[in-house]
């Protein structure tokens, strides 16, 4: 069995560190000339694969643009992870699950169970209730070849009141949760692999500010800010030592070309990050 | 429009503070001799709801255990949120969850938009990407009479490393969180009233240790860990000044009743949390 970790590696080796956002928010689906429904998100979430398949590595579906529309519209994201996954794309299901105890494991069961409906490569997953809540989550995705995102340090002003506060070590939460997933991933990852456990970091977010330090061993890096949120292929750098890990994710940058223009965005932004610093 | 507050307040007065969970996790189910699958779990919130109705006033289905069986098990959700209100219960979906921007949105539209298919009365919210990106929910909630419970403190070891933080203030995380809800609280609730927006605090978080103090105006606090996990009714004076507003919330130690003998337990438990120090 593949670690995450390495899969992701030869992803990145083959296709890229672009991952294309499946965001079917109402404004885009207006855009789109798309109803506002599940169908309408069905039908950009499959649009979106068809374009993204080949071209690039990794799709995220952001999970609350479908639940919007309740069971039909999970029904509707069944259909897009199936299809993604049978593409061979890479699939991070944005979900930002957090809870305690067997709450917690069922959202993990859910997401990374092979066979679940909901079967995706990667589920975000938030620490606000303690990193350790998350060990069967880590232990169902290290079993499976499957990987977690453990949100780390975001770039919104508002993150900074949990996120930029101390621990008794003097250390920022967001360098806490870091540490405390790195240990982790020190005690299960093969010496020169990529882990498999990692973590979500804001393209925009200032390492020095938030008292970050790249991850030992490396882990992947899901960075959300890319493209419309601001931060270009050249913020690659602000992660420092840890930029060869790093998952470029773009959303609306690539969705508001439309349903007509969206492989060619898609073809132009893959490009650009695959002249810019591979790994 | 009668505020979230207001209609808690209601419900304590008529029917007493119980919350009765809604978990149908594989274990239950298999106690209660139903199928681990969507048509489980279905039948076991039904059947819930049914036992509930006219014995206490709340109930708070735990979505993880729906979201394990995907669409299907949201199709399931669907049918036992709707059977609740339709029996005068009030619904706590307890879904816990978190995000920025339009994302956090959608799932705030999800669950607390009137004739949404996921509809609620209220849904618990976990604020790691800052309070402020709940806002549109906790606008949403307040214009139709919904309640948000955001994550503050709770009772697991694991979550001492985000929560209890302390921010430049000195306060921490925990306070912090409770601090700027209340703030908003203050501008939108009527002199006397319960808040909208209320606190998840765990029945046996140490307040002191925690640097909890009891939130101005009152707000709607929901206190799992009663029950199985060990706090009883006279760990209501554990929550101080802010013991009236807080619901109990017990699952298994009702659940594990199995079918047959379910009602008889809800009405024992209900009785004991009538008796003791009512709101």
């Amino acid at each position: 069995m593949t670690g995450f970790g390495e899969r992701l590696r030869t992803v990145f080796a083959d296709r890229g560190r672009l991952c294309v956002g499946i965001d079917p928010h109402a404004h885009l689906l207006e855009e789109w000339g798309l109803p506002a429904s599940a169908a309408g998100a069905r039908e950009f979430g499959l649009r979106t694969v068809d374009a993204a398949a080949g071209r690039v590595g990794i799709v995220k579906p952001q999970v609350s643009f479908f639940e919007r529309w309740g069971s039909a519209g999970f029904a509707a994201l069944e259909e897009v992870l199936t299809a993604a996954r049978s593409a061979g794309l890479l699939v991070i299901a944005d979900a930002k699950r957090g809870d305690i105890g067997t709450t917690m494991d069922a959202y993990g069961d859910a997401w990374l169970t092979p066979g679940s409906p909901l079967e995706a490569d990667a589920l975000t997953a938030n620490p606000f209730l303690g990193v350790g809540t998350l060990d069967h989550t880590f232990d169902l995705a290290e079993a499976h070849g499957k990987g977690v995102f453990v949100l780390a340090a975001t770039s919104n002003a508002d993150a900074f009141t949990a996120q930029r506060a101390r621990l008794i070590s003097g250390d920022t939460v967001s360098a806490g949760v870091i540490a405390e997933v790195s240990a982790r991933n020190a005690q299960h990852t093969p010496s020169g692999h990529w882990a498999a456990l990692g973590f979500v970091i804001g393209a925009t977010v200032d390492w020095t500010e938030a008292g970050l330090i790249a991850p030992v061993p490396p882990a992947p890096i899901l960075g959300p800010g890319f493209g419309f949120q601001g931060a270009a292929a050249e913020d690659l750098a602000r992660f420092g030592g840890a930029a060869p890990t790093v998952i470029v994710s773009e959303s609306r940058s690539i969705l508001s070309a439309g349903p007509g223009s969206l492989a060619a965005r898609i073809e132009e932004r893959a490009n650009l990050y695959r002249s810019e610093g591979n790994a």
